[in-house]
């Protein structure tokens, strides 16, 4: 079982028994797959009592996400702690950042997973209901932060789809590179895609900013659609 | 039976067999828990062989969602009949309106499985699985649209995430309502808001449509961030 010990999170040392419950079923996985492995075989590779595998994990898919938990705490320590004056889709792009951090801490496991959740469909729906949660996680605090706004749950679960859209596109693209890329090769554009569509929301220019006496002047048709107003904006302005 | 035969999907009377198990089903699950009932027990209400079940579900999740099959195939067949001009942020919050459709079609019903649904988790994430492959049939949709673009695939997938959450936004509001108010109630804010969010592409003005010689000034600093000036230019036109 050295390769799944080496590369998975089972050497942390705080946690033995759950750490040998993880390297041995990822060692069954991989060699005799997923459905024809049970719990009894993970717990006699691993050394430890049936009871304990069930005090540590729900079910025999949980022991395939086993970093998920302490993420999605350490996501809703983060959003709890932060002020009113943070931006909310900015902090949302750092609070999805936890997640890829979590993956990029141990790529050799990771691209491990996420080989075998592509090949079994119920790891697959499990990876939903995970994925789901952490969905719920950032759209409960910008609720919070848009309750002011007569759109504000609407506007709140749709930026929390995006930002996890935009974050799982870029952690496969990741995970396709067998974790060999820099993490933030792919995330930063492409939260700096979703954040540039929502735009901030309650970011004010620091007084050291530098203004220049540039102005751009923008004549439009009354007509014109706002998406081809925007994009002669931009245009203009990367000439400039 | 009487209850759910009346308000389900039962009565439609082309598969006599599938729809007397949907209705025994959902007595069943309403009246006993869903847990507690076995295929064996809707079977025998059914009056049809246990056979039969497994040969229109593939499980006892599946029968609670016995239309979304036929919906999935309905959206794949209008996405692909679509022609290049049809502006593609239209198209997939079209098609998202036929789920919606789907569920209107028969209030009782949907409201029925909605509270049935929120209270058992093994339904709520088979329900997870279902939304997965709505939104994949739309991000498919826009990844081939967005082919030519360097960030088609990010872009693709957020938009599609954003509709579906618009989508599932407004679906719950309604179902919340008891299935009372009209459908497009919210569905139509909601989907405006993703429409406008991420604006038309492709799309051009009529040669009918009568032009006004209006026109707007915009001055604004070179430093002045995206959403400002948008955000400008959006209440400088509301005023108007």
């Amino acid at each position: 079982m050295s390769e799944a010990q080496e590369s998975g999170p089972a050497v942390s040392g705080r946690r033995p028994k759950r750490d040998a419950l993880v390297a041995a079923a990822f060692e069954l996985f991989t060699t005799h797959g997923f459905e024809q492995t049970t719990v009894d075989d993970i717990v006699r590779l691993a050394g430890v009592g049936r009871s304990s595998f069930f005090r540590y994990f729900p079910s025999k898919e949980d022991v395939v996400f086993p970093d998920h938990e302490g993420c999605l705490a350490e996501m809703t320590a983060f959003l709890q702690e932060g002020s009113s004056e943070e931006d909310p889709v900015i902090k949302v792009c750092d609070a999805a950042r936890l997640v890829m951090r979590m993956y990029a801490d141990n790529p050799a496991f990771a691209v491990q997973r996420y080989r075998l959740t592509k090949s079994v469909p119920g790891l697959r729906h499990h990876e939903l209901s995970v994925v789901w949660r952490y969905e719920r996680t950032l759209a409960d605090y910008l609720r919070r932060r848009f309750a002011h706004r007569p759109d504000g749950t609407l506007r709140a679960d749709v930026i929390a789809a995006s930002v996890v859209a935009a974050h799982n596109n870029a952690l496969r693209a990741w995970l396709r590179s067998g974790g060999q890329e820099h993490p933030a090769a792919h995330m930063d554009e492409a939260l700096e895609f979703v954040r540039r569509s929502w735009g901030p929301e309650g970011q004010t220019t620091g007084p050291d900013e530098e203004e220049t006496d540039d102005v751009v002047v923008l004549i439009a048709k009354r007509k014109a659609p706002m998406w081809r107003v925007v994009r002669e904006i931009e245009s203009t302005l990367d000439d400039r």
